[in-house]
């Protein structure tokens, strides 16, 4: 069993029970006598398994039927050159909006495609905050945001009423809160967090808005090529899936996305409060747009950091470290992170201010 | 313990001591106390993984220093599309040799970013065999060819001599044979035979010829993009790339490239015998040209194929069944498959033929 309090910003912490599950599958499969490492993707039974995966995203996400769903390669940094790519004709203009480093890099990928307007950004504070009195023009291709940003601990807690089609990269949140999938015409994340182990990613998409670009595509960056496939338009990444697949189910079994948004709140919760309160430690970011997935906080005398790190360590915490950008720490609280994982770290901080203060 | 003797085209065998280290480093991997599916890619730990297995590859290949060696994601298929996006302008010509569907489909791609020459083919005769009459222009940009066509059970033993940089899928026989790579100006392969599980694919290009072609290059398309970033400009297939370590491990311990050469030609002669003493089965391609991974073969009364192959999957052999575009069986005896397996399929048929001639 672990001993450790994971929370990475990602690749990151999922089950348990996904990672027993998971072990006895390397050795031996099901049924098949084979490795799950070692099985083809076009038998029966790993074709179950991308349906049953997607089937599962569709119910745990209410997503309407005039959706696809498919697992590509990539990660999110493929979605931001695939988006563009599949919607924006050379003379046309994507509206963005800006709140971190990974909207930049969507932005810097778009532009090799089509025009950019970027309707909002809060990059001359460092991001330190999502910005909201934007208007996105009605002749815009589409409209691209971010949901939570890893980084700076931000995250949208609402969405704008989008004139034209809304694109989101939900890497770092998806599964973690209840969303109106009808809200948005694209949805992409990277599995790395929510969804399962590196390797693979998930791409929601209203097919309606798709084939109307002049650019003749390459197959593997043609979201009607992956469709059309059924996610094995080529040999897609088995183990990636399969892992999703069990964790999907736990997810399932869990109690939902529902449950998940409960406890998620609960975690951010316990260790916003703590922040707060101790007087110590300081958030980064405004209070309104605080991430419940990934906390950034530092400390008022920035020289007991390395110290409290280091306290933290001792309890099992790891992965705590902030992102250079930001410095102090980031608890990135995702959905296999227990709430007894933050009353850990919640307690190193207790104790350390006892010491300190 | 494994039952199974695992025939089947890809995702394939790997050796059972790598599904028992991997299986133990989904639970708790190393010293870190976490599984290797929740391990940050910018951990010191996993940063080592990544050196390792492109050191091992350099070594096993002898892979001279003005190569680089990258892990990327997509598989074959996208490198369909990258090879020309990356070498190819609009103007220009690249040479192609016609081997199967997979070549086949490398030409569609390379025809979205310029012009192709088809230098020769196969495909009247469904690519039963290896043309070799063939010129390569002098001012193409490129030759392009398909080492080991798994559908077809054909392989190229040798290469021309080309006078334009030779570009070589070689999904499905690298590191299976020994190759001169200095002979390759741009070596892909999708890991799923002989390197390690699905999900990663494995790059090796002579630095010097990229950068030069007109386009501005999407960055996850963009080779120069992937070197600079040592595999990680984003989150790598994590796991992917570690199961590849191990099996280059293994194999590295086995006695390289060279002892696995030594064991395929063995497999080989193993079962080309039979098919050929066997007075029920014959070969589908032409013998100068037969595959030491994929062995094509039917029989001469197809009524009895179903009734063989029922008899070698009661002993255990599976992932027989021929492509439908070749019919009758397809016998894949990748690195990680034993003599051991082969003799077990040659008995039964030798045991089929006492029975049937």
């Amino acid at each position: 069993m672990h001993t450790k309090h994971n929370f990475g910003a990602g690749p990151c912490i999922l089950p348990q029970e996904v990672f027993q599950e998971a072990s006895q599958a390397v050795l031996s499969w099901g049924n098949t006598g084979l490795s799950i490492l070692e099985i083809s993707h076009r038998t029966p039974e790993f074709e179950a398994v991308v349906e049953e995966s997607c089937n599962l995203l569709r119910e745990l996400m209410n997503i309407p039927e005039d959706y696809k769903v498919i697992f590509v390669q990539g990660g999110a940094s493929m979605q931001f050159g695939m988006v563009p790519y599949n919607l924006l004709n050379e003379n046309e203009t994507a509206a963005y909006l800006e709140t971190g480093v990974w909207a930049n890099k969507a932005i810097k990928e778009a532009k090799l495609f089509g025009h950019v307007n970027i309707v909002a950004s809060s990059k001359d504070s460092n991001y330190t905050f999502i910005p909201k009195d934007f208007v996105i023009p009605a002749d815009a291709k589409y409209f691209h945001c971010t949901s939570n940003n890893t980084i700076y601990g931000t995250q949208m807690q609402a969405f704008p009423k989008s004139p034209v089609p809304m694109v989101c990269d939900m890497s770092s949140d998806i599964l973690s809160r209840e969303v109106n999938v009808a809200d948005f015409d694209l949805i992409y994340a990277g599995a790395q967090k929510n969804i399962g182990p590196a390797g693979a990613t998930v791409v929601i998409v209203k097919e309606s808005i798709l084939g109307k670009v002049d650019r003749k595509l390459t197959s593997m960056m043609d979201y009607r090529v992956h469709i059309e496939g059924g996610s094995m338009y080529n040999t897609p990444p088995v183990f990636s899936i399969y892992v999703a697949m069990l964790n999907l189910r736990w997810l399932k079994a869990q109690g939902g996305v529902k449950e998940m948004e409960r406890r998620n709140n609960a975690k951010a919760k316990e260790l916003y409060d703590e922040i707060d309160r101790n007087s110590l430690f300081k958030g980064t970011c405004a209070v309104e747009d605080r991430s419940h997935m990934n906390i950034c906080f530092v400390m008022n005398n920035p020289e007991l950091e390395k110290e409290f790190l280091k306290e933290a360590e001792a309890a099992g915490c790891v992965g705590l470290k902030g992102h250079r950008s930001v410095g102090g720490f980031r608890a990135s609280m995702y959905n296999a992170l227990p709430l007894e994982s933050v009353q850990v770290l919640t307690a190193v901080m207790k104790a350390f201010e006892a010491k300190h203060a």
